[in-house]
């Protein structure tokens, strides 16, 4: 089967369905408030953008296969601060987390294989798995439980023989959720003892919200080279256009077999590279900065939301999305009934229906997932729009 | 199998074995003049540099999936002047030819499916192939005869049922050839009969001398539904860094099947993209200079080979390669002592094994590839200095 049939079959993308409305509403004069992307408004730092206007070179060439090692220096140097032990030969920069997966798929595991992943998870994680002909196997999380890492007893039971990783991403996309340092303790038991990979997504490292404890898989001891950190720019810095990103593993021989993958693209985003690098002269203020703001939104958009009679919400700790369970019976078809036939004062909102992020059919309808990437005011006003649309929906 | 092993069988790469050889020369004081790599020395045009201080833009997000219509209008257009007519909705931009090439093997072919290319053939085809799960079967050309296109009969031989595409390059990396009219309408007709598709990569279409006579794949008018046009921006404005380049194809269906996998790894380097559109600016009398460039260096390389003794090479009329038959029964040996064991006033040469671009084991093993991206004085010492190690080496 072609690929883009895999996609099709394992990947359901209920967002782009709704796109062709967004645009109709918007061509109707309808203003759009869009929770449903995670293209942050957050502005990149002034020292990233200001690299673009300093680059003295005559020829724009190729950089390393593995990515500059002056960027490298900085992310093993980042890392550190984290407490995370990676040398700049252990990282390998990519075109973004999305070559990152595709390569690190492509390159542990078999066609036919298996990788298991929570779910709710990040839509574009199954057409990843597509590409490498891989199975992305789902183990359920509850919204009740504010998406909680499942048990380790519920991902053994789901290990085949041809399970060849768990992935897992903290803070999570779509859910927000902060994996607690006992939830990963338990998942390092089964990793060791099924001699797995542990794929850790930490592309929202940075956004943790109320001083929540934060630990990486990189920090379990157990499994140092089992784990595989994937990594980007996109979100830290809000410069998800560049599309940087790197891997950092202890493991040499996955190393060895990205770097072939890496190779045959010659090599990742030079000008990216450069921006990704001085970037990280922002230092902590910036992010900082960044993380009252979007902790702000969090608990604007949360508390908004609960005020909302029939919606049920957990408040995540961080990243910045929230998965909301809305009182209807089929949030695709509310999500398009907002941008068809409802709106306030010329205002409505576009929200990405929950049952796009579920492995397993039929799950997750009633959910919609919600990015706060828009200011405050758009948030207080989407939650009105929001509330008065439910109400108009029971009684239409 | 992993991809990175399916790439270990298929794609034999002595040219990574010489990077450590060439690394301990230059350690011993030694200078390397490298005509092993397809980075040009030739300057990005100006308006394409300039176009990076005048960013002005507080976010760097993400672009369109098949990138900005904006540089899809300015393709579109640049196509015209060649008399191709693909509108922009009929290009997809993408990170380089790299992606272009392993989303179009996935998004046309099955796992298990075939694609014929001539061989000698751009050795990391093989890489995406495995990373599609593609068999590449080769075609022989003969450096007797400019490795000209096989004819229409020898690829008809090799089609079986799982053939589903046939690959050219024209101008060719790594032989520099172009392929005539009379050979594209040779092929054009089996595509037709055999219901196939004819990917055609044309990142070299600039870079033709003498006048030679240029077709595209895009002209054959039988098969409009069968081509793909791959293309980069890397070679023609010397902006490889960048990783921008697009398909260009007529056929819906493959647009679709390819806008899945470039909607997951969300869109092409949004800075690469307004360097790309800024350098059409550069206009025609850019082109023309870097072409007589090539041009005089071609002929000095050309006629400098075909003075050694038992040197046999072709004059290509395209791209920026020749593939010599050297007066060795091994290259890959050669080309590694003339980084260990031969120097000429404290100078050597990196030359390409021609075997890193043959699919077939065992074919082409006296032949190298010279990339004429030096300058002429850089080329004339070249040269002078392969003379000398060849007398050198049959005298060891």
């Amino acid at each position: 089967m072609k690929v883009s049939e895999r996609i099709d079959r394992i990947a359901y993308s209920p967002i782009r369905k709704l796109a062709p409305l967004a645009d109709a509403a918007k061509s109707r004069g309808l203003k759009v408030f869009h929770l449903n992307i995670g293209q942050p408004d957050i502005h990149t730092p002034d020292c990233g953008l200001a690299s673009l206007g300093k680059i003295d070179r005559k020829v724009l060439e190729y950089s390393p296969s593995d990515g500059f090692l002056s960027l490298r220096e900085r992310l093993s140097a980042y890392y550190s601060g984290y407490g995370l032990d990676f040398s700049p030969s252990e990282i390998i920069v990519t075109t973004g987390a999305s070559e990152a997966l595709m390569f690190l798929f492509m390159t542990c595991m078999d066609f036919g294989d298996e990788v298991i992943m929570a779910e709710p998870t990040y839509a574009n994680y199954l057409a990843f798995a597509a590409a490498a002909g891989v199975r992305a196997v789902p183990v359920g999380t509850d919204i009740r439980d504010g998406f909680a890492l499942p048990s380790p007893e519920a991902f053994e039971r789901l290990i085949t023989p041809r399970t060849k990783a768990i992935l897992i991403c903290s803070p999570n996309n779509p859910s927000g959720t902060l994996y607690t340092p006992e939830e990963l303790r338990g998942l390092e038991d089964i990793v060791r003892r099924h001699g797995l990979y542990l794929f850790s997504d930490e592309v929202y490292r940075e956004f943790i919200y109320d001083g929540a404890p934060y630990m990486s898989a990189g920090h379990l001891d157990a499994i140092r080279d089992n784990v595989v950190i994937v990594d980007s720019f996109s979100k830290r810095f809000s410069e998800c256009g560049i599309r940087v990103g790197c891997i950092a593993t202890r493991n040499a021989e996955v190393r060895a077999g990205m770097m072939k993958l890496c190779q045959a693209r010659l090599s990742p985003p030079l000008l990216g590279q450069i921006v990704a690098e001085a970037s990280f002269d922002a230092g902590k203020d910036y992010i900082a900065s960044v993380i009252a703001e979007y902790s702000a939104r969090r608990d604007t958009l949360v508390d908004g939301l609960r005020s909302i009679p029939g919606v049920f919400v957990p408040k995540p700790s961080g990243a910045f999305y929230v998965m909301a369970e809305l009182p209807v019976d089929d949030a695709e078809k509310f999500c398009s009934w907002c941008l068809t036939d409802f709106s306030l004062e010329g205002e409505t909102v576009m929200l990405s229906p929950g049952a796009g992020f579920y492995i397993t059919p039929g799950v997750g309808r009633k959910q919609v997932r919600m990015a706060y990437v828009i200011n405050q005011k758009a948030l207080d006003k989407s939650v009105q729009i929001l509330s008065r649309a439910l109400d108009a929906y029971s009684r239409r």
